[in-house]
């Protein structure tokens, strides 16, 4: 059967050629970009026009004032001494000037670094598009598989064919991402290898704050052997973290966020509905809170932790599930025994009682002969420690003692804090019922919130923000710029009164110590527990813990009047600046 | 500090006074609905006018014509004899008239039964404002909790105030719901004494297929009675089993099928973004695979499983795990360790060789004096059984020997089916990888896609068409019309030409076994292997297996070009009933 509905709903005639195109380019690259089949969905946001600044409108209208010598916030010296070609370079901003005549032929490539995030490859049509413009012979080479990509040289030349049907698309498919690093003097080699193989005058790194670092260290290691090759940076990573006074947001996390707050609500609805379940939803967020705060602003659950409060109040395991305990009496009292509680993906790791046991076990583990028995384990612990250990669901502490890292370390990450939680609750309300001090019904469904969003279509503010980022970058890449990170700023009002700038990547580092060495790294925002998203959350929770004052943001819309909304988080941010 | 951002993102003034309405209202509910706290997006949607045939507009002019007397597609005696007051009344087709006088004040209930599903509050909103135009005089009325709230009377009359803030949003929470069934005669005495104390002209149930049968059974008993109250259905369910020649689809499989879809599609271009990891996902539907299947169709992935498919091939866990593990092999050799798998949630009990291990088990568990340890337990149970028993992961094999629900049943449903393929899959592939067979990487990342749709926003299809069932059903019970299941068909086309009906729910009913019983309960529609969306699928799904053909249907839209997409498995079969 041939069917109508099917046909509909599959590519029409244009996108179906650029399907052949894709399938016909002999690549060169390990893995070929998958071949698009859009939906009418994916066809109606190819036909969308970012948004803009009408100063990265006209490529060859590009000119940059340039500010004071800038420093770093923190530990100053040892930075410089890290980057003495680099440290110090003015901040760029933009301005407009009379359009100049076609400038040179480049070679400009762009890679992808780490976990995808919504708005990924608009970086790159924003890029294309300005770099195409001030010369269409110019090349763009995108790098395959994440900065592996780099070191074996494996790319993509990309084409109107490769880069039109990945307009406004989610997910990093088009030349794919990884995770290598490279920080080995063989590594930075191959990389030279490759930048003088292809001739580039400039790349561009799309990644997170470690990617980022990366970048820079890269930058430096070119101009200190002499390369004409640029080395500049874009803000990626749903979690937020990559964000300072010079990056607002990181591109991404609009999407995920709000994503994860619309499924945090519909549980949130759903258990007020059915009347008989706690939702436990741990979202993405392991270094930082981010995520899970934007869902409390946006949903009003019940209970929500936040990993750096729990660190900076010493917060333990047995006060979190205390906590819990308390809230399910309290809300059974009203006859509700449902709720919902949001969990950063990093919580356990904040907790002072969990990091001890950590050290303890590593050490015992690590010095013993023979496997250990749960029961040998457990006594071979500080006695705070074993009474830890024996609150652990068997089947967590079994993990915890088995399955280690290849540094024979503990993973802690692994833990399903939501799953745990459930077990040490539902173990202290059935002693609560014992002791007649708890008489209704606890029921917990656990749930993880992090792969599903990361590829979702990018919403219109990060359309919008990745596809000026690019042009960003395109501009300081094209200027033979390195060492910086594009950014836009004053990200709430609207798209084309977004202040383009380049920043040097040295501005936003401080040095910490990783394998026994000090590094100069982009230093990770976490949640500023003095900040208005926190303030504002922190003056509220109290009010939703018994109540049921949930809310939803709805699933993001492309279209019609909440199309441009943005994140709490920012909005708040941005508020909290101007008071 | 007072918050502008939290303050614009609050409900304004109007709002603000129905909750405040809200909580002063005195309620004799031992639960009180939630204080609406909308955000802007569901203010917004609260601003949408549902639109409806022109039938449906002038309560006044509703007038029916009656067919001929129907009869039941399967064991017709047996359901007569079980309905003997109401088996055989005629279909009931609406036909414009001119408006009547006012009509009599009545006294209209509705209950809302089972799992939540998007669009159950403007079933409400829709009879409201039916009952409320016909006459302003007349009272409805909301069960509290689900059925229960029946059985013990508790009520809420509603309101302007309080259905005005729930129009067009996701949840059950107005009234709540519950999973209660009225079964035995203590129960239906209970009924009757409620509708006789709140003098009730009629009842609208709003459920799946059990609940449907019940309110079949509840109107036999009433008229058997002699009670004036009729009662009637609206078929819910995010499964899509409640559907047959005379309902196309069932509430709420729109919104949340679409869910779905589009956070499986967000995990497949995850998976070739990052290239290194298998997505395992499981969705809703135990009894039937329709949410699996409009994902497969939505989404293209490159492995889904239908419950259906496999109950009738008999295929079992080992060929399952044989043929994914197949395709890991395949796809690696293609470089490709990635991909992306869906299972629906009930795949686990199709399978044979799972239902005779259970059967075993069961039999084993039952006549065993003393708790089995894991190695008694495989020894006792037949070779055949025992071998599957020893490929289950330990963890899950414990489970089913310790875990048993009231009546001593190993519970298969509990089985984390994503987990379990994960778990037999890698080792599997280690075996293989021994031998030189494979020589690629696994790593499967386990995911459920369940509550987290269920009360979302409705689609704009979910908001019009349940408005519009509770106009029909509205029309049914002021018209006393009684053991009837309200419908609107041609729900490919525009709203305003669906057509609306009342079909008499003994149409759709067949005998089950039940608890040793013949009853007679509406039969459950799985997914059909020679219907449109199945074969369209079975075509397509060889392409999928190895080329990366994701397709996303993004994120619901209630604006612009998308906003009336209605899911592919509706689509696929009305062409091809139109075949």
């Amino acid at each position: 059967m041939t069917s109508k509905v099917a046909i509909a709903n599959a590519a029409p005639a244009p996108v179906a050629e650029v399907a052949d195109v894709l399938q016909s380019v002999s690549l060169s690259a390990h893995r070929a970009p998958p071949v698009t089949h859009h939906s009418p969905m994916q066809l109606a946001r190819l036909a969308y026009t970012p948004r803009i600044s009408p100063l990265l409108r006209t490529p060859r209208a590009v000119t940059f004032t340039s500010g004071e010598p800038t420093t770093a916030s923190y530990d100053v010296e040892v930075i410089h001494s890290q980057f003495p070609h680099l440290f110090g370079q003015p901040a760029l901003h933009f301005q407009p000037s009379d359009p100049l005549s076609t400038p040179p032929k480049k070679n400009i490539a762009v890679v992808l670094s780490g976990g995808p995030a919504p708005g990924g490859h608009n970086v790159i049509s924003g890029m294309y598009d300005f770099v195409k413009e001030l010369n269409p012979e110019s090349n763009m080479i995108g790098f395959l598989s994440g900065p592996d990509g780099i070191l074996k040289n494996k790319h993509l030349i990309l084409t109107d064919e490769i880069v039109g049907p990945h307009r406004n698309q989610g997910g990093f498919h088009m030349i794919g991402s990884g995770r290598t690093k490279i920080e080995t003097e063989d590594q930075f080699a191959a990389a030279r290898a490759t930048a003088k193989a292809l001739d580039l005058d400039a790349l561009l790194v799309i990644g997170g704050d470690d990617s980022n670092s990366n970048a820079m260290k890269l930058a430096e290691d070119f101009k200190a052997h002499g390369l004409k090759c640029a080395v500049n940076g874009a803000p990626k990573t749903i979690d937020n973290d990559l964000r300072n006074a010079q990056v607002e947001v990181s591109f991404g996390f609009d999407t995920a966020s709000k994503s994860y707050a619309q499924s945090t609500a519909s549980l949130a609805f759903d258990a007020v509905s059915a009347g008989k379940a706690y939702h436990f939803v741990r979202v993405m967020g392991r270094s930082a809170s981010h995520i899970a705060l934007e869902c409390a602003l946006q949903v009003h659950p019940n209970l929500c932790f936040i990993g750096e409060e729990v660190k900076q109040n010493n917060i333990t395991l047995a006060d979190i599930v205390n906590q819990i305990a308390d809230l399910v009496c309290e809300r059974a009292a009203l006859g509700k025994n449902y709720g919902i509680i949001v969990i950063p993906e990093g919580l356990v790791e904040f907790m002072p009682d969990v990091e001890a046991l950590i050290v303890d076990l590593n050490e015992i583990l690590a010095t013993s002969e023979t496997p250990l028995t749960y029961d040998n384990c457990a006594s071979a612990l500080t006695e705070e420690n074993a009474k830890l250990f024996r609150m652990l669901p068997p089947a967590i502490a079994n993990q915890l003692m088995l399955e280690r890292d290849p540094h024979g370390n503990v993973q802690v990450a692994k833990i399903e804090a939501e799953r745990l939680l459930i077990s040490i609750v539902t173990t202290m309300l059935a002693v609560r019922k014992k002791n007649g001090k708890f008489d209704g019904k606890f029921s917990g469904v656990p749930h993880y919130l992090g792969y599903e969003a990361r590829c979702a279509l990018p919403s219109n503010f990060d359309a919008n923000y990745t596809y000026g980022l690019g042009r960003v970058a395109a501009a300081l890449c094209c200027n033979e710029k390195t060492g910086y990170i594009a950014t836009l700023s004053g990200l709430t009002k609207k798209p084309e009164e977004w202040i383009p700038a380049g920043y040097p990547l040295t501005m936003m580092m401080n040095i910490e110590r990783r394998h026994g060495k000090d590094v100069a790294v982009i230093k990770k925002m976490l949640v500023d527990l003095d900040g208005s998203p926190f303030t504002t959350f922190a003056e509220s929770r109290d009010s939703w813990r018994l109540a049921d004052n949930y809310r939803t943001p709805g699933t993001t819309q492309f279209w019609g009047p909440r199309a441009d909304d943005v994140n709490l988080s920012l909005a708040l941010d941005a508020e909290g600046k101007t008071n």
